[in-house]
């Protein structure tokens, strides 16, 4: 197998891929441009940290970390069917929720079929369709946000899949309840909704859906959720999906077996209990985000309201090079040029400092003569 | 969506599979059975724990849990790469070794294609193959261990890929260098030989390869590799494979973002500096084999010469019996029915007293009136 036979052997859709460009690591930045204390505003991660609690319960399992995991995950589903209502066999945990929307295609789509999408949607939609050598339908976007009604409209025989993102990343834009039961009413019984609801803890909205309550009505919808966000557990990966049992079952079978690590279990177990953490960080959240709309809206600057943990904005100028220039200051925020935004940076919601510091690099970085 | 069209909508490999089944964790058998203080030997876990210098680096990055990891494994990367001589882009990390087995397959393997492997194989090697549509070849064991020549010659223009554990699980057998050379050189270059080496810390044969020499020489092939058994931390999920830089580029396109968690980032990258650990755990297990094999005589009973950390022993009756009798003593083994082996049990060697309780509990069990 020579050098360049590997290429041509792979299949079509692993050869055409671009894999997922993360977050950079605050070590890499430190690493590549030689700055110290950077401030990490590029991953929409918890800036209050994990719950105590969750920390604790991990700790006291380090020391069996020689032990495999219970590929089951009893006490945890056991744990979030009571929190949640739902049946434990309705639950797949996953290695962060991303792995529920893989498993997800890997049940559904082969070559023949499409998936549908939004316009600046989660990067790892058309990807997860991509490898599959399957049709993604990115559907343009009304304001920033998924349009639904155009979305319904383009499903047909070959569709098995449309990804759903309640708030949307990377926009911040949600989705309405009645819009969306609208929206799952007029789904054939040959397509599976995912609902991917990653941000779900941070929105404050009446109308956002309740959505775990459509399960018994919808058995076509399958609801994701992570531990990573709000939960602050992202360094352990933990994600959830809730669906009807059969698909359950199904995706169990291409899981694999350990896919989810002791303390993670151990950790998430211990997080769902600790509720007063969780409104601790929706209510810094709050705080963060006003903090943010207000510096944008003095330096004039036009961003997408959102309901999340992070706000895109658009920076009048290529964002590439604010981009850069940032990281040159050590603060580290994501360029959505990636997303067909090339003018816009996402922002993470951090501490009060973390954020003092992004605005007082960014005000200085835009009165710079272009 | 009904009932029946999710299995009915489920790609076929998926369909007709039956997930893999790990060992009994203790707190399920404690919880069905009611028993106290069981013993697990089902698993090959490391019965000296993982690594404490292992356990102090996860521990102190338990409270930046909120951070997501470092997507490329920079610093494992760095010490592996120094401490097995190879080039960092040679590397790839899994949640497991187990997703390396899954990444190659998802890269090069669809239904036309064809995967080789051994009769009384791991289990993963054909579940692997049936999810994806692919037909799997089970070539009859020799001895109970692989039939290199005769794998050889079932290769032809479909197969893409063709697994060999070395030393094999279940039966703890090993192939030559000799043996495993002229393998290699046989295959043709469409052919990507995956050299499954979970249990490599445990042998201490003269003739057993070092076939991370063999891969500037045969660029298909691929190494695999596991922090869960001699380095003892399987509950944090972590493996590697070495390969080809350009399979490890593609390989990356289908691995997710964040497959790895931080915790298992840092203790391996302990893990790997720790070797007096290491020695402590293979000699722990010499003593654990010779009292094993030595009761075994004792009773009269045939078991597979094995270099690795556990033993499968033909119990004289089926096995999934002496399994059951075994649980109800507290005692949790492996029932090798699944493996074509139904006379045999697996039992991985434990503490000098989980040894004890097992043979004490088995010799009581084998005497009972059939």
């Amino acid at each position: 197998m020579t050098e360049s036979l590997f290429y041509q052997l792979a299949l079509a859709g692993v050869r055409g891929l671009t894999p997922y460009q993360p977050g950079k690591p605050i070590e890499e930045l430190e690493r590549e441009y030689g700055v110290r204390g950077a401030v990490k505003l590029a991953s929409n991660e918890n800036p209050l940290g994990p719950s105590p609690l969750a920390m604790e319960a991990a700790s006291k399992i380090l020391g069996e970390s020689a032990r495999y995991p219970d590929g089951n995950g009893f006490a945890l589903k056991a744990a979030l069917s009571q929190h949640l209502g739902v049946s434990a066999d309705q639950i797949t945990l996953g290695n962060g929720s991303s792995d529920l929307l893989e498993f997800v295609a890997r049940v559904l789509v082969s070559p023949e079929h499409e998936v549908v999408y939004s316009q600046y949607c989660f990067a790892l939609y058309p990807l997860l369709t991509q490898v599959l050598g399957a049709r993604g339908q990115a559907v343009p976007a009304k304001n920033f946000g998924h349009d639904l009604e155009a979305m319904a409209k383009v499903v047909n025989e070959r569709t098995r899949l449309v990804y759903i993102a309640n708030p949307n990343n990377p926009t911040g834009t949600w989705s309405r309840s009645d819009e969306l039961e609208a929206f799952l009413a007029a789904m054939p019984e040959h397509v599976l909704v995912v609902l991917d609801e990653a941000y779900y803890d941070y929105v404050d909205e009446a109308q956002y859906p309740h959505s775990l309550a459509w399960l018994n009505r919808y058995p076509n919808l399958m609801v994701t959720r992570t531990f990573s966000k709000a939960y602050g557990l992202a360094g352990l990966r933990i994600g959830y999906g809730v669906s009807h049992r059969d698909l359950a079952d199904l995706m169990n079978r291409v899981r694999p077996p350990f896919n989810v690590n002791s303390l993670a279990l151990a950790a998430a177990t211990a997080a769902v209990q600790d509720q007063g953490h969780l409104q601790r960080s929706r209510e810094a959240n709050r705080a963060g985000m006003a903090q943010l709309t207000a510096a944008f809206k003095a330096l004039n600057l036009e961003y997408i309201p959102s309901v999340s943990n992070f706000v895109t904005v658009d920076v009048g100028q290529p964002g590439e090079k604010v981009y850069e220039a940032l990281l040159g200051q050590g603060v580290i925020v994501r360029p959505m040029a990636g997303y067909g935004l090339p003018g816009h940076l996402r922002v993470t919601v951090g501490q009060e400092a973390e954020n003092a510091r992004f605005i007082q690099a960014l005000e200085a970085i835009l009165k710079e003569p272009r």
